[in-house]
């Protein structure tokens, strides 16, 4: 409900995902009186879904802590809850994500073993699969030497279970390669990840630089939420102002024109490839049970895609297997459990998330 | 010496500024007898090049320490030395970035108040200038609230003489536009820099995220330098990515090729708009006088455009505006001038960095 093109967008996506596949069934989680006449209006949506009245939306301008008080009432709420219930196998979602992040913490609740749940994100790379995937993306500003090595582990689950890779390489992302360079903790975290990879099946490449997130040297990039955030946003800011400036190109002439008439199938082909939709969905790791983030912006194509990313994580039985990855890693002694109290109220859920 | 491409990449773009300025004349750093004849062969070179003889050669190797130890002998040294004694009014170097910040503490000294200098870089932006700066592009990884103020004053200095801006608006960095996000000391500098904005003659737009580097929303954005590092190579890899994929695309079918031959000039305008060898030059700032870092893979037109912008930045006097302007800041009476040891040996110059 609380998408910027509200809950049509996403109805027009559940119809274009059940048109092309038959094995999917939605609950959708809204007023039922604004969602009836929606969902009637598309034949290939007949019997296939439920929708679970709440009459409350969280607004993308509501703060986490307001919405872990009073978010009771709201589709948001609702959706997660099915999920916990065991109900639905996977929860998308359009809306606020750190509302959406601190409610799925209070009542997915974190991996025995996790403090910091985490966001992975797709990114376009010169890989064979064509992307990246990046973590933290923005979940949390903090991340300690533990919390990294996690990202790693839930990174490679990520990578095996949604792009399909057997053997993940993982990148540490820092401001050089060399070993003695960037902050403390990241030489810690290089360690841990390391002493790691080859009992959790993947390839740990050491650290890597900002310019290596769309390169072939890895395919999870590890890092904390503040640097990631920033990374992606810099990333999507750099292929808009590029966009604008190469249609601004073409239009300059009558020459210029032509060209781009002739050259509409490959600019089209080159749309597709870096298109923002097709990568639609962020995923929330490190809690029991699997919430993608679709963009706030999605329309029906970018809703489709976010719901064919959460199908097939569903049916490799994704979240099961992340957390016996989690439970195998190795930490020294002093990392302890300590940081497992399964409060609700810590880091991940504060506003300044 | 220690550029990629050795001396003659270097001397080819002194000839080339040569002949565009008739106000330039150089030192030149580095062994005679390799120099000598380098210089011979351009005409306009002819008694404006003083050959200033240094057997050593930093490479991009040395660590930072090693070179403060043992770098006396180095054309590294020397060319900051004809700096502080006075003879040059700014230096230009392809060198190794580190070893090249660790000696010019070393030897041109913190400006008096600054604890961390910074790099200043340019990013091609939708502003009227054409360029937006960013800084720390990667001095120190760390910075507290103090510095980044220190930043924001320093990029105004460079952004007034530097590109000709007489009131730049300034930007923090963070993960998100609303006040209570992002980590503490950045709510602090938020504060501080606010605070400084009307004397110090620039506007404070507040904080700003990732995707606004090359937006029209500011014209200086100031953050840590391993956030400003990390986001400086993510949108370098960001462009490559695409310019491969645009060159793909236009490869495909005999159509497309027909295309790319009508589109030339259209493709070669977008190439020029942001080719990186037009904005080549990280600047150092917060230190008795001014040191221009070049790409160091940079060609004669890359050494060109530094050599370009050192010119304006020392015609313009901005070395003594800065100092000027980081004195008159108002600062809240706990930060004193306590961090001003003027000591050889901490943060910056640390091989961390």
């Amino acid at each position: 409900m609380g998408g910027d093109r509200g809950p049509s967008a996403v109805v027009g996506g559940l119809a274009k995902s059940a048109k092309k596949n038959p094995d999917l069934a939605f609950i959708l989680h809204g007023p039922r009186a604004e969602l009836e006449p929606l969902v009637a209006r598309r034949k290939h949506l007949a019997d296939r879904v439920e929708i679970r009245d709440a009459a409350d939306v969280v607004s993308m301008e509501d703060k986490p802590a307001q919405v872990m008080r009073n978010g009771k009432g709201t589709s948001m709420w609702s959706a997660l809850e099915s999920v916990r219930a065991g109900e639905a196998t996977v929860c998308v979602s359009c809306g606020n994500t750190g509302a959406l992040m601190a409610l799925s913490v209070l009542r997915l609740r974190r991996l025995a073993g996790i403090y910091r749940p985490a966001i992975a994100v797709l990114w376009p790379s010169r890989n064979p699969q064509g992307f990246n995937v990046l973590l933290d993306g923005g979940a949390d500003i903090r991340a300690d030497a533990k919390d990294l090595m996690q990202y790693a582990l839930m990174g490679t689950s990520y990578a095996r279970n949604g792009l399909n890779l057997e053997h993940p390489r993982v990148g540490l992302l820092n401001v050089g390669t060399e070993e003695h360079k960037g902050r403390a903790e990241l030489k810690e975290a290089h360690d841990l990840i390391a002493a790691n990879a080859s009992q959790a099946g993947f390839k740990f490449v050491g650290f890597v630089e900002g310019r290596d997130l769309p390169s072939d040297v890895c395919d999870v990039i590890v890092t904390d939420g503040f640097t990631g955030n920033v990374a992606l946003k810099t990333g999507e800011g750099t292929a808009s102002l590029i966009s604008e400036q190469l249609r601004a190109a073409f239009q300059y002439s009558p020459l210029s024109r032509l060209a781009s008439l002739l050259a509409y199938t490959s600019l089209q082909r080159l749309k597709k490839r870096i298109d923002p939709r097709r990568v639609n969905g962020g995923v929330f790791l490190g809690l029991n049970g699997t919430v993608v983030k679709s963009h706030g912006s999605a329309d029906a194509t970018g809703v489709a895609a976010a719901i064919k990313l959460a199908f097939q994580l569903a049916e490799s039985g994704f979240s099961d297997r992340l957390a016996a990855r989690v439970a195998s890693a190795n930490l020294p002694s002093r990392y302890g459990d300590g940081d497992d109290d399964d409060s609700d109220d810590d880091a991940v859920t504060k506003e300044s998330n």
